[in-house]
């Protein structure tokens, strides 16, 4: 499908989300995003008013902004928001992975109307976002650096691949098309152009998907150019308040918060605002994978190395800050304040795997796993109706998963990346796979003129043994390449039973199996799961004299259902070697963990603050569940990082 | 010199300055306040303005507010403030207690010259407020809840009665009894008075000193009736915004912030701007003092359970945020960004103090001695050159002394603090002496009819040995309370080298010596002082799994200096049994403690931010040197509450 001038021939891409059959492990999350959080995005889209702001056949809601105050002083949820075309677009997103896997007429004809409302509210130029046309008309592309327009069509671009791929309708597609043409005739160097860009990113990895997609050089040509305006003086963010008689500081002060404080390529400190600055990096990666451009690739390295050296919780969960949504100072990093957006882990995921658009490489995709199966899946309930917002790693009982939010984004966010997981377990080159994610799967994958079918039967990520069927429409030489992870010692590999010398083969942390494939060929691939203490750099100082237990990808935590209140009681022994594994109570079949610990009785202090009195150590035992499985039974006490013997 | 009507009997009262001759370690940092703080704090007023806007003969100065900003974008220093005349009532006072000290010429005809200002500003109908005179003319008692009308005259008539006690010159208390003459006009229940109250509380406390000094009952009352009125409905504060048609949300949104959220008997937390607290609640004290009034009594006594129970750092600082000065949630005790400002620790002192008008309770005593001597005292370089604002428990090494700050309040309140604490060693009833604090000393103090001089010989507080000589003008029955501090364990207590059953005397933590005196007589108590490793309640996050040591009253700090930078590697042992007093660095006669410790030396992690790498231990010996002596010396790291095995 894809036949670009500019496809940079090593290049790795995603597979679409119909080439791959996702079961087990996350085949059992897709069928609850499918079953129940689809229709629910839905329904709730429609109570909060949402189809009233784009369905151009409704009256124009009358505008509650800024936020309504109710009698008892709360914020009112707002009837209109300029970034909800984003979050609709999402749903559709999340509803076409849906429709793929499991046929809902009824899902679909309401995705095909709101689709129809989409259409009906295009213009004629092209132009297509509901809050400048029916809520502030006039004032389309007169403030890129507050509103979102560009996020939007990005969002929707995005869905309308989606939506083509799963059910074959290009309504949206073409609208989005007709959309795209008119972004790309508004911006650019041209006289009369806007030199512009949006100061929430996206659009630049959408277009990068559209023009995949449907074989338009332009939309790569344009996410190449918004990604090189970004930052450049003069400032187009100065020019346009300028233009529009904006005297008013801008409110988060400086231009680090949307990452367009410098060129990007000048950029070495991951900043801002925590989920922008994911985008723009997914979409610097896609623009070097398409353009082959080694300068950007390198600016990224530098920026990964920063996040993930400095700036990242053990969950994948990144931006600590609530104030800005993002980040702060390196190794600022607190666990009960965590604000690890579910938006933000779904980002980092995403970049991780445009970072693989190089080439295997397991620093990006140790990242990318740890990132999906722990700060970003632990933003949706195991049955798939309620959703975190902010994933903390520490909580004192009063943290829950929302029904919906003010700012809708992550429940569709969550729900769209869990039902496209196939599109981050595999990529493809001109004479490559590569599998970066073990699970049970069946991915049918075309490389260089021939298809090639990978069945993968694991009970991965809760055993590590993982069996690869190979299947080939005519045999052919390719490279297949097999993640091992870094967290694992001892991987062992067999092809057809014969034992291969893993570290003969090994290059970036992927085994290479470059040979002529001629079908029938099973790979078994054994990752040993041992449980490990984590321990932080030391000047993290919210988890000195902490350790974080984790197995295989997961990280895990304890639950005061399993444990009983007073988590920062329990103390780990220094040698975690008495852990093992066992069944997690009440959560089907995870993987849980037991180790005898210490556990402080504190006298009674009298009520007073400081005593000499200590704590008595008790024997105990402390029960681990996945952090992902967290506030899924009774409400309580969650810890990740739990106190430890020196 | 006191004989109002409303007296209650058994209340006790400081002493004025003059009547206590301080030595020893506290002597010492008279001194260095004496000859160098107070004319610093003279110099720096002269240098930011503050005269500008005081003094009636000078030109009212063009005002730059809000704060106006340098080209860097920093704030400047503003050219006014609307509380400017406190600051300078309390460097009046400070200097008052130091003329008293030492004679001063220079300093004296300073301090004369400003208080010719005041007196000059004086308006006809006694008004004086400088903002209100000069800067906002026209605009006086509008908006008692933002702009410390009141608060400003109760500091200059704290200032008033130290500038007579000090020099015998009338001037100010003139003055002051004018202004607090036309307040009293101002402010009552009668009809055209109005029934409020000031938003930043400290009036109430002042026209105690002030009823107290010159005898005037109306004062008292006044006092008492600024007291009674806060927090009553309708609310003083909604009264006078309509009054002035400010329709504009309070910014500190609730009236919580300056206490007035409910009359003051029924506010059960400690709650909003730490000083205004503190200042409300020890005038309250004070009220209950001097009218014997037990339901005041009883209300404070809940507020002060709720502070030092869950509210208060082990250095007597509170007050942990910075956003309102003041208190958030119980047992939120944050050590590096401890707000503790020195004024809220001087304010704990100073309601402690006055919680001791109903007489010895080491429960108000060990609090105020735990104050004085660590988040207050720390407040003031030992050389009386430099002050801390805000006081942490931690720091990175990037926390030092300011010369002066925007809002100069902290300098001259540690500074009055320091010069007059024998006013907090001492007090008297009509029968009774209380020795609260010890130190070498020697106080002239009127017990009935007659004079007791008490002269006590000691290191303390670097060692608890205290000999006190009783002297009196004439044999005399009185009862002589020794305050044994709960951090005591085994006081031994000799009157002429007979052995007196400390057990048997004992009430409320004080040995109540009730005999007649006849002179001579030498009482020797001994404080054993043993090293304690305090360990905070478990609810305080920051502090579990650590351990702060202490000695006497002193809290203790591990500084870089002495240990070399990385000090959250430090962990002491579960028994601290081995650990020793020695001399502290280059700190005077300062006793530090060394302890064996273990120290983590953490492997290469290559720049990773997790690991299952653990840190090495290591054999060391930490040096601790009193928490108020911190910053003295080399810059660099310091850590109070420190890793412990547990």
């Amino acid at each position: 499908m894809t036949s670009l001038a500019n496809h940079a021939a090593s290049g790795f891409r995603p597979p679409a989300v119909p080439d791959v059959d996702v079961h087990g492990f996350w085949g059992e999350r897709i069928d609850a995003v499918a079953d129940k959080t689809v229709m629910i995005l839905y329904d709730r889209c429609v109570a909060a008013g949402m189809f009233d702001q784009i369905d151009p056949e409704r009256p124009v809601p009358e505008v509650r902004m800024p936020f309504h105050t109710r009698p008892d002083g709360s914020p009112d949820t707002t009837n209109v928001q300029m970034f909800w075309d984003s979050d609709v677009a999402k749903v559709i997103e999340a509803a076409a992975y849906a429709l793929y896997r499991k046929s809902n007429p009824d899902l679909e004809a309401k995705m095909d109307s709101v689709i129809a409302m989409f259409e009906k509210l295009q213009q004629a130029d092209g132009y297509m976002n509901s809050w400048f046309i029916r809520i502030q008309p006039g004032e389309r592309w007169k403030n890129l650096r507050d509103c979102h327009e560009l996020y939007c069509a990005g969002h929707l671009m995005e869905a309308a691949v989606a939506y083509f791929h799963a059910t074959g309708k290009r309504t949206l597609l073409d609208v989005m098309c007709r959309y795209a043409d008119h972004i790309d005739s508004v911006f650019g160097p041209r006289p009369g152009q806007k030199p512009g860009y949006c100061g929430h990113e996206e659009i630049e990895l959408a277009l990068i998907k559209l023009g995949r997609t449907t074989g338009e050089q332009r939309y790569l040509d344009l996410a190449r150019y918004f990604v090189e305006q970004r930052g450049k003086q003069p400032h187009y963010f100065d020019i346009e308040a300028v233009e529009r008689d904006d005297r008013k500081q801008f409110r988060h002060k400086n231009y680090e918060y949307n990452q367009s404080h410098l060129p990007v390529r000048e950029q070495t400190k991951v900043i801002g605002h925590a989920v922008r600055a994911m985008y723009l990096y997914s979409g610097m990666a896609d623009v070097a994978t398409e353009f082959g451009d080694d300068s950007l690739t390198d600016a990224l390295k530098i920026l990964w190395k920063d996040l993930t050296a400095k700036q990242m919780y053990v969950t994948g969960g990144i931006g600590p800050a609530a104030s800005n949504e993002g980040f702060t100072d390196y190794y600022d990093l607190p666990n009960e304040t965590a604000y690890a957006e579910t938006c933000a882990s779904v980002g980092l995921a995403m970049w991780a795997s445009r970072m693989l658009g190089r080439g295997p490489n397991r620093l990006y995709a140790d990242i990318m796993e740890q990132a999906l199966y722990n700060g970003a899946l632990s933003g949706l309930a195991t049955d798939g109706t309620t959703f975190f917002y902010d994933n903390p790693l520490e909580s004192r009982g009063a943290h829950h998963r929302w029904t919906w939010h003010r700012c809708p984004c992550c429940p569709p966010n969550i729900a769209r990346t869990v039902a496209s997981i196939g599109t981050y377990m595999y990529a493809v080159s001109a004479d490559g796979v590569a599998i970066h994610l073990y699970g049970k799967s069946t991915a049918r994958l075309t490389v260089g003129s021939g298809i090639v079918t990978l069945a993968q039967k694991t009970e991965y990520p809760w055993d590590g043994k993982v069996e690869i069927t190979v299947s080939v429409d005519a045999p052919a030489f390719f490279k297949l390449a097999l993640r091992v992870p870094s967290w694992c010692d001892g991987a062992k590999l067999t092809v057809d039973g014969e034992v291969i010398d893993a570290a003969s083969i090994e290059s970036e942390g992927y085994l290479q199996l470059s040979r002529r494939w001629r079908g029938g060929e099973t790979i078994v691939l054994d990752l040993p799961m041992a449980v490990r203490a984590l321990r932080a750099n030391p000047a993290v100082k919210a988890d000195l004299g902490r350790a974080a237990l984790a197995r295989g990808p997961l990280i895990y935590c304890v639950e005061e259902t399993d444990n009983a209140a007073g988590l920062n009681g329990l103390v780990l022994p220094a040698d975690i070697a008495d852990a093992g594994v066992a069944p997690a109570k009440d959560l089907g079949k995870a993987v849980g963990i037991e180790i005898p610990v210490k556990r402080e009785r504190w006298p009674d202090m009298d009520g007073s603050l400081y005593d000499t009195a200590k704590p008595v150590l008790e024997d105990a035992k402390a029960r681990f569940i996945p952090y992902h499985l967290w506030d899924n039974r009774e409400p309580g006490e969650m810890l990740v990082w739990v106190r430890t013997q020196p």
